[in-house]
């Protein structure tokens, strides 16, 4: 099972009653945190998630509500004595930008691995049965977008495995797709002993972006689709496109698009105090749209 | 009148309900803030504190929890339309750490002053009546504590100035120590209109560091010392002495010794959840001990 949570919901400034945009997901115990603002390590510590589980960090890009609080988090982490190693993952440039923020936190006791993007590269990143992908955005810097899918095993059938005499211990092998050979010579295949195949579950999480094309593709049919809603009210469209960034509205004609099962809106303007005031003019498109705030949480 | 507040009281790691060590001082609407860990953009407007109003940021030392929150405190500076130049004073290699931080906001609306400070160089500061000094720590890391005075004009007796004939036109002139030659020929001399000579205001501020002799002499006689205390209990004796940092009976030992009217302790251990169990510690020494908090505040 998958925990989603949001920290942060906010953009732009840290404000003393929204913390700067953050998603963490945990799974099996090893958890991913995209962005890290000023406050983010105060944000998750009120949201219950354990720095300890920190595996990777994904960064969506270089502005500082997304990244300034990285050397609070390395230097927390390297206080509660980590040793082993943390991968960052972010646009090109990263490892420069890292190396700058740490001039004051010079000696860490763990590595820190870097890896940049490239724009036009697909590639994968896996983390037990995690798999992270990233979609280039459009905010007039590198910025992407990620998408953490979990491959699910299929539903076994115990009761089908015994009545064909297969011995518990052979169970795991059957349901991790492996053939197995009884000791009476005969040969059990897995599609034998199983009720249902089940999709992956899918997460994609898009801050900071105008909308772009290839965002459909990149979230179609996902468990829950995160999108920025810099704004709700409509007459913000022209600001918005000039700074790259979404409307309410926006968010949910994508998640309507890409037939995600649910969204949640995040990344508010520091100005939108009440994004409540603005919700139907995301419902109206898709029905089951969910204002992020801090600390709201999901198990997938 | 100087208003002195502490946005924050913590040491080393921001907490859920303590911000980072920090001090604002506001004199005439123009405000000093020393250090700027990460969270104290936001620490201060809890505490109040009008970021519009900061002149002057002085840093006491590289450490991430003093000054992490600097970019993100430029940034917001620069949003909310600063267009007058800052000041930032702090130890050698202050430009080098400005530069590093600020790879996350490389363009500003206005222009960064930086005035890198020199162990051995007697030097001052001045915003207006306001005078800016600083003394070297022992921290491991170059570290300075500040020293704030603020001159007082003497008492002006206008009953005395209007029986000698003295027009009101005249009496700005008197009270800021000039000699008067009224129209009749007469001289009047300031000291013939002036009831008592006041002292400066002089508040002192340090951390981190453990204790310096010359610390004594800086804050001599001082309004207000605030002054670290890392741990209240008195076992922490050799851990402190070894990290650099203060008991609280060493900040009232100090204020004892300094003859300060009144001490506020500040920059707490993030372990250190109930630091009143040990104020006692304090008092015993120097009995006008306050424990700063977050927000706490006085006029002098």
């Amino acid at each position: 099972m998958l925990d989603v949570c949001l920290p942060g919901t906010g953009g732009v400034v840290p404000r003393e009653d929204r913390w700067l945009a953050c998603c963490w997901l945990e799974y099996k115990g090893k958890a991913i945190l995209i962005d890290c603002g000023e406050g983010t390590q105060i944000a998750l510590k009120k949201s219950g998630c354990k720095l300890s589980h920190l595996s990777i960090l994904l960064i969506t890009h270089f502005h500082a509500d997304h990244i300034a609080g990285l050397p609070g988090l390395l230097l927390t982490l390297g206080n509660s004595g980590r040793k082993t190693p943390l991968i960052i993952i972010g646009p090109k440039g990263l490892e420069k930008v890292v190396q700058s923020l740490t001039v004051i936190a010079p000696i860490l006791p763990y590595v820190v691995k870097i890896h940049e993007l490239e724009e036009d590269k697909e590639e994968e990143w896996n983390m037990d049965e995690l798999t992270i992908s990233h979609l280039s955005l459009s905010h007039g810097v590198p910025c992407y977008g990620y998408g953490i899918t979990v491959k699910r095993k299929p539903v076994f059938n115990p009761q089908k495995a015994c009545e064909l005499g297969v011995p518990k211990t052979a169970f795991k092998m059957l349901h991790e797709g492996l053939t197995v050979r009884l000791e009476d010579g005969r040969t059990i295949e897995p599609e034998t002993v199983i009720d249902e195949k089940r999709d992956p579950i899918r997460v994609c999480y898009f801050t900071d972006t105008k909308m772009v094309k290839t965002m459909k593709d990149f979230a179609y049919g996902a468990d829950l689709l995160i999108s920025e809603g810099m704004y709700g009210e409509e007459n913000k469209l022209d600001e918005m496109l000039k700074k790259g960034h979404m409307l309410f509205s926006h968010s949910a004609q994508l998640a309507k698009d890409a037939v995600v099962k649910r969204l949640w809106i995040t990344h508010y303007s520091p100005a939108l105090t009440k994004p409540e005031r603005y919700i139907e003019n995301a419902r109206e498109i898709f029905s089951d749209t969910t204002l992020g705030y801090d600390g709201i949480r999901v198990t997938l």
